[in-house]
């Protein structure tokens, strides 16, 4: 280590600055988010998850004819290998669905036309390619875990139509169609998260897409990052079998040391603004399908917990009544994150490979004093 | 990031202290290498393989009894899912083995007895298990696309000789088999590099081992990590065919601004303390079985290289030509980097997990000025 002074982080890297990044900008004093400068509530309110995805891909928001371009390649690319149909059929049915996301995205790679290759436009083509596919993966796994045909993507539908299609087995409502692209385009990316950051530390050995997403979803899988809004949700499951109040449970939790999950963010220190449209989204579309109970419950929790532990709501807490209203599954909240954020994923591997440096820090060795003396066997 | 002043890291973190760790020991100026505080020169000379990921696991050499237990819980695990192999059937023969890797240990969580748990000893288990059949995964899958029939694991012998049984079918001689061991305990860990650093990547967000491992291979797979020693033997191979000069084709490769692989690390600034063990197992390896043109062609490009470019050769240089002689193809030479690195990842999982704390840093955003003006896309 001699000749570049050693660094001391702080634990889990908090506050250092790994890398630089022209995709995302945050403010977490402010509460912005932003994607290549673009605010995310112009983008919730104005924008489609195929526009932010050419945005992180390509740099800036695309022409009426980009767009055009970018949502026909996207579609023409909702297609699976049927070998890839058929190992979701041997999969057992108790495995999370993130092992199978994670293990299936492994698996694509090996009918990818342009496996070998490792340059800037074959990537783009691996990220258009990997989200048309991550998000038929999902939905086309819940249908065969649940026994019921799967269903033929429609090209001429968004992708959030697409999905929501394949997954339910009709098309959604415009409500629920706009509902699901807003909590796609809110999900896209989140600069240096976990998953994002072990994408880009598995990228920069010079491996290759497929690994690196392949990382990012194991990661995601963490209660700590994308599994957080399943926590949230059987929380309100629980209040709603028991009976209990809502503050009354949440009490409970902290009289017994236990987090109350969806609150407080290590980036943001005010409002988190993806919560600003979740809180929304839930509440509209708790009304709008009669069912304001999870809406409700949350409402309560959130009220209290600001009260009581000064801390925000953040992007999972009303994703969870969010989700639920749109008719997917507990389990399925954190594929259905995967199916936005390989959005950003993808957008950040292209960058760190367009300028790479291998990410290899060091350790500061704790262990034993070195040199241990190596006594044989018979003597230990 | 206001309650943390934040920390510009180097790029690729280097020289950053990301972690505390009691596992490995290096002192890059002296060319030291310690596991637990025992030199790699010990534990290379006098030990085996199964102790070292006893020391690794545990944190203590083991005594008699201890190492006799994990010897039998490891041959014991030899054993995959018949649909693990099935699955290695279904692999389209054009695709790289660390993909196929990659895959398949995702895989083996759908069959892990203890996949929903994630404490302690379920981890130590899960070290114990994957070490055994990662090493089967390579074989076995070695075999199945040469559509050779697959070898039933000797659960009497050492790791080092089931593996090379498995994989060539027959056991090995006492000397090859005691250079595989060597190898291994060679490669079985190395501190926060790349791939280990993107296993507690993703293990620091609660997820699982299996997700770990699977990012620690996608990391590996690439030519800046473990592909290396695939790219210095493929130049070994060129000159051979060729018939150049080992200097000259070397000098060449210089001519044209390319690196040649094999030489210079990030953390070692004098002789990588693993060459010296593989030189002298190259070497002798070729002497015994009668082929030193590798080892000699590879003596002649470290010397040249050295006094040249002032910088030593690093494992990967000589582990090209002693696997060759050990009837390994090229292409496994990372898979085989897997096979005894497994034990050095699932041990920093297992630590990083005992005072767990998600790895999150940040970046410096660099890109269009926030804010951006959203224009609808007719006046784009």
């Amino acid at each position: 280590m001699s000749t570049v002074t050693s660094l001391h982080a702080p634990k889990g890297l908090e506050g250092v600055v790994a890398t630089t990044s022209s995709i995302c900008y945050i403010d977490g004093e402010q509460g912005v988010l932003a994607y290549r400068g673009y605010d995310i509530h112009d983008l919730a309110d104005h924008s489609t998850f195929e526009e932010v995805c050419y945005l992180l891909w390509f740099g800036h928001l695309p022409n009426a004819d980009e767009l055009k371009q970018l949502k026909r390649r996207m579609a023409e690319e909702r297609k699976l290998d049927a070998s890839i149909i058929y190992r979701l059929q041997l999969v057992p049915k108790h495995v999370p669905p993130m092992d199978v996301l994670r293990t299936l995205v492994s698996t694509l790679s090996y009918y990818d036309p342009e496996n070998t290759k490792n340059d800037h436009d074959a990537n783009v083509n691996k990220a258009i390619r990997l989200t048309s596919q991550i998000s038929m993966l999902v939905a086309n796994y819940d249908r065969i875990r649940k026994e019921k045909p799967t269903v033929e993507p429609d090209r001429s539908l968004s992708h959030a139509a697409n999905f929501l299609l394949m997954l339910n087995g009709k098309e959604p409502s415009k409500t629920a169609e706009r509902a699901f692209d807003i909590a796609l385009i809110l999900h896209a990316d989140h600069e240096l998260n976990a998953s994002t950051f072990a994408a880009r530390v598995t990228a920069a050995t010079l491996s290759d897409m497929h690994s690196a997403i392949t990382s990012a979803i194991g990661a995601l899988k963490g209660p700590l990052h994308g599994g957080a809004n399943e926590a949230v949700f059987k929380i309100l499951t629980e209040i709603d079998e028991s009976g209990a109040d809502p503050v009354e449970y949440v009490k409970g939790m902290l009289g017994q040391k236990k987090k109350v999950p969806g609150f407080g963010h290590r980036v943001y220190h005010t409002e988190d603004p993806r919560a600003t449209h979740l809180r929304k989204m839930s509440r509209d579309l708790g009304q709008s399908s009669g069912n304001p109970k999870w809406y409700e419950y949350s409402s309560k929790i959130e009220e209290f917990i600001k009260t009581e532990k000064k801390l925000n709501a953040n992007v999972d807490f009303y994703s969870a009544s969010t989700y639920n209203t749109l008719g997917i599954d507990v389990d399925l909240f954190t594929p259905i994150f995967a199916v936005s954020r390989v959005s950003g994923w993808t957008a950040h591997v292209i960058e760190q490979l367009d300028d790479n440096r291998l990410i290899r820090p060091r350790a500061d060795y704790v262990g034993a004093p070195y040199p241990q003396k190596y006594v044989e066997i018979e003597q230990r």
